[in-house]
């Protein structure tokens, strides 16, 4: 069997102006990196600005397993299906972090036949987007430690600076450090971390910020730690926003690439799905909407965290209203959530698929909350049994939802047909009636407890005093209006990652709050909230090799 | 007046197409970054690979003062006279680094109407090389931390691990660190420190490859540190040089940029000129000599570390022959040199100017010692006096080389006409006899010796234990053939800062003695080399700005 690194250089890609042409962008509102890669330019996004807008059909799955669920395989996979059925569609994702790819995970940009392409460059450094963003990050890092130094004039405690360092890489050995060792001349000392580019607030403002000068309003807000007086300083206080915005002015454009069969790509920021939102960029969502009759798009994790902040961070800040929802799962990962080992998941075992699909029906009954129509989907694998699909497509019927077949990593758009016309007959004759989850005028605590026990299940919230603490300080600082960002295992639907299936009477325990002004969203974290991943015994990056011709090898 | 930003961004660019096409290269030998910018590809290496090469010409200077001697503005000045008097020149350059540029430096391609556009991009994120280097230098750290931490089977001992992280960021909080702190699922904790990427192996490496599979072999060489039998253990141990060579994949193709007067420049790396030789990569200048009939190039800092680097290290590495040298002094230099103190400058002194003269006289004998015939050119200042600007012609005159005058700051190309006929004349009339300074089967403490006294004028050399030691290890690891990297202090012939104009009898101090295995050169350091720079009082950075246009000011 081929790998996805194999299929990918296979691809006969066609120029990224001709995918452009195809999308109604001119030559002259590309930015081309190479060929196959180019920046969209502010003055297409001017140009389309009174365009009406296309349908938004978010995907997102049930809670990630081991057996894989292949939620961004589906996603490139129905639009390129769209496409074959003659649709004006454009597929719009988040662009993969480099780090993870030197660790134990593969790209993010799909697999088997329905991946975006050019692989190597998009799992590498891209067009440079995150490495701009860690360069905006490091600088106000530095004009901090700079700021105290040199006299230290905003009287900014030392003790309390939350700003880190982030570094697009996996090394755990920087999630804890201490800086400005080595005398007088080499800075204060402090305690201080990196953290993962895509875990910075930076990578979530750029991400919800609307345009250049949105950009640099969100900038000055962000909260890099308080005065003796308990006081906030911001990134304006520092006078970083500037310059910090001037090292991110590429990056605010978005990029298109293109799939396997040619389908354009609006491919722009990735901010991580636990301490962030996990969706791609509003600027890129809002043009692809204003370029295509139907975006497809998709959202970190499961759609208890994934789906979730689509619809209570992102659309709410940008005033977005999804049509549809494709819910994506597989039988595999159904049995695992029924309590099959992985090693076992080949064997049928309906009984199993029925105790599992207690979270697929937890998950379609979250997203109707939202008003949008659910088409689930199955992302085939060789050893599902007709009995165990029949089982699925029964459960969702009784749920009163949509259900389709895909096998789009084995046939690319031909396989995500079925799942296509189900899509456009759903966005054709049922309205979508989107409303967020909790309004913006609830306490912080209300929005918390809302999610928990509305979308988790859970019977009750508790918040360990440290998160009290914080939640007195939000409201002494005028953030209660603020939207909230679950940071949660992405394994279960409660805060114990051993939980599968649909966990019921559960505590929600909030140990912690962390204030996101820049990005404009409150941080509840059920958990400890990994921000900078290690390497494993075997690093991926061991068997990465290019040869003499420039062809990579070992990048999967 | 105009601030360099200013009229950078009046320049009337061509799109980068029309500018390749003059010198050579079809549309797509090309990979375009935008309208202005391109990567140079393979295939364009390989197609001129055969053609006969351009002659050679290298721009240095004096002692660097604070009055300015403008060197990068003379190569560029130069390279836009050339292409006026009808000759097919290229201007290969350093890339600048981005840290600086949010401090106190301005940026680095050139100033006045001798500038390379588009600035703004060029001394940001420009083509993203810098950025990849760092992501291949910190890919080889997490994967050193990473080992110690998964068990250390190279038995590393953490005491006399080398490899430091990388930053592309004036940071000073990150020259001395510890790592690995918070318990055992974040390594082990050691010291470390951040090194400026410019300052990195790694750049210096990619300077000095001359394809991908060299690139990987060098880095394959990279001593990380010992074990804890005293051997070194190297890139290629951790099984780290196929990954950091395709994230370098790239990063290794020379860009394509123009000046003002839309001459053509290839701008690619950009090393340290004290820890690293500080010229464009080998790469660049090759292919500029395969696609011009004159190359004009620059080395870092003045001819006593740059040209002494460019020629005994790079010329070595690449057997490239240079044809002439420009030596750049200006009036206000060298009266400097003389003792007169900066807000003096611009009242004219010709016995101040006379014993400053003794530092131009210097470097003109050490530039012969290599047999490449040497122009001296005054770099136009509005205060010279034409006394002053005689003295300097007959002292040059005096020494048989070459003298011109050069105002290209104010007028561009048309200001260099004078030096561009001279130099013209030389290059028709004058064959360089280059040869190297020492030969490589010399011992380092000899190579170290014949530097200090023939290009320094010291009168003895002294080793400290530290650097003793080294060489000891040197010799037991077979690596005394390798040339020898200076890192001195660039304002004294000396290691004295503070000596200016002509130095004697004074003694180089040895004090450390470090290896770039990978690179290919031994580093000899006569005094502390800063490799991480610190932000000011008031960083350039909260000057920088950008409005809702994307027009970026403040950046000088």
């Amino acid at each position: 069997m081929k790998t996805d690194i194999q299929i990918a250089q296979e691809a006969i890609m066609k120029p990224i102006k001709e995918v452009a042409k195809k999308a109604g962008i001119a030559p002259e509102e590309l930015e081309l990196y190479g060929n196959y890669k180019a920046k969209l330019s502010y003055e297409l996004m001017n140009r389309v600005k009174s365009h009406s807008n296309g349908k938004l059909v978010l995907v997102t799955a049930t809670n990630p397993t081991p057996a894989g669920e292949g939620k961004t395989t589906v996603t490139v996979g129905l639009g390129q299906a769209l496409c074959k059925l003659g649709q004006n569609a454009i597929i719009a994702l988040r662009e993969p972090s480099l780090g993870p790819c030197m660790g134990i995970k593969g790209g993010a940009a799909g697999g088997g036949y329905s991946q975006v392409v050019p692989m190597e460059d998009i799992n590498l450094h891209f067009t440079g987007d995150i490495h701009a963003m860690s360069a905006a990050n490091n600088l106000l890092a530095a004009m901090i430690d700079n700021h105290i130094h040199q006299g230290n004039s905003l009287n900014i405690d030392v003790r309390t600076i939350t700003w880190k360092r982030c570094v697009d890489m996996n090394d755990r050995a920087l999630r804890e450090i201490v800086v400005g060792l080595g005398g007088p001349m080499n800075g204060v000392p402090r305690q201080d971390g990196f953290m993962i580019t895509v875990a910075s607030e930076i990578m979530a403002i750029l991400c919800l910020a609307t345009d250049l000068d949105d950009l640099k309003q969100k900038i000055s807000q962000i909260i890099i730690g308080y005065n003796m007086k308990g006081e906030p300083v911001t990134a304006g206080d520092l006078k970083a926003e500037g310059a910090m915005t001037t090292l991110l002015k590429d990056a605010i454009k978005p990029n298109l690439v293109q799939t396997l069969e040619n389908t354009p790509v609006i491919m722009h920021g990735g901010p991580f799905a636990n301490i962030a939102h996990g969706c791609n960029s509003i600027i890129a969502t809002k043009l692809a909407l204003k370029l295509a009759d139907i975006v497809v798009t998709e959202a970190g994790f499961g759609a208890d965290l994934g789906a979730e902040k689509f619809f209570d961070i992102k659309c709410r800040k940008a005033n977005l209203k999804p049509d549809a929802v494709v819910l994506v799962t597989t039988i595999r990962a159904l049995k695992y959530n029924g309590g099959i080992q992985k090693a076992d998941l080949q064997n049928e075992n309906v009984e199993a698929l029925k105790e599992g699909m207690s979270n697929l029906e937890k998950h379609i009954e979250n997203l109707q909350l939202y008003g949008v129509p659910v088409v689930v989907t199955l992302n085939a694998f060789v050893t599902d049994t007709e009995a165990e699909i029949a089982a699925v497509e029964a459960a969702c019927k009784a749920k009163g939802c949509h259900f389709a077949l895909a096998n789009v990593w084995e046939k690319g758009g031909e396989g995500g047909i079925a799942l296509a016309e189900e899509l456009l007959k759903v966005l054709d004759t049922e309205p979508s009636k989107f409303k967020t989850l909790y309004d913006d005028n609830m306490s912080i605590e209300d929005k918390i407890k809302c999610i928990a026990t509305s979308i988790y299940g859970a019977d009750q919230v508790v918040f360990e005093p440290k998160a009290k603490k914080e939640l007195a300080k939000i409201n002494s600082l005028g953030l209660e209006y603020l939207p909230v960002c679950m940071a949660k295992n992405q394994y279960s639907l409660s805060d114990d990652a051993a939980l599968l299936g649909r966990p019921k009477a559960f505590t929600t325990t909030i140990r912690e709050i962390r204030i996101s002004a820049g990005a404009g969203f409150i941080v509840a974290l059920t958990g400890n909230v990994m921000t900078m991943p290690g390497l494993p015994k075997k690093p991926a990056a061991e068997q990465i090799d290019i040869n003499s011709k420039g062809v990579v090898t070992g990048l999967f």
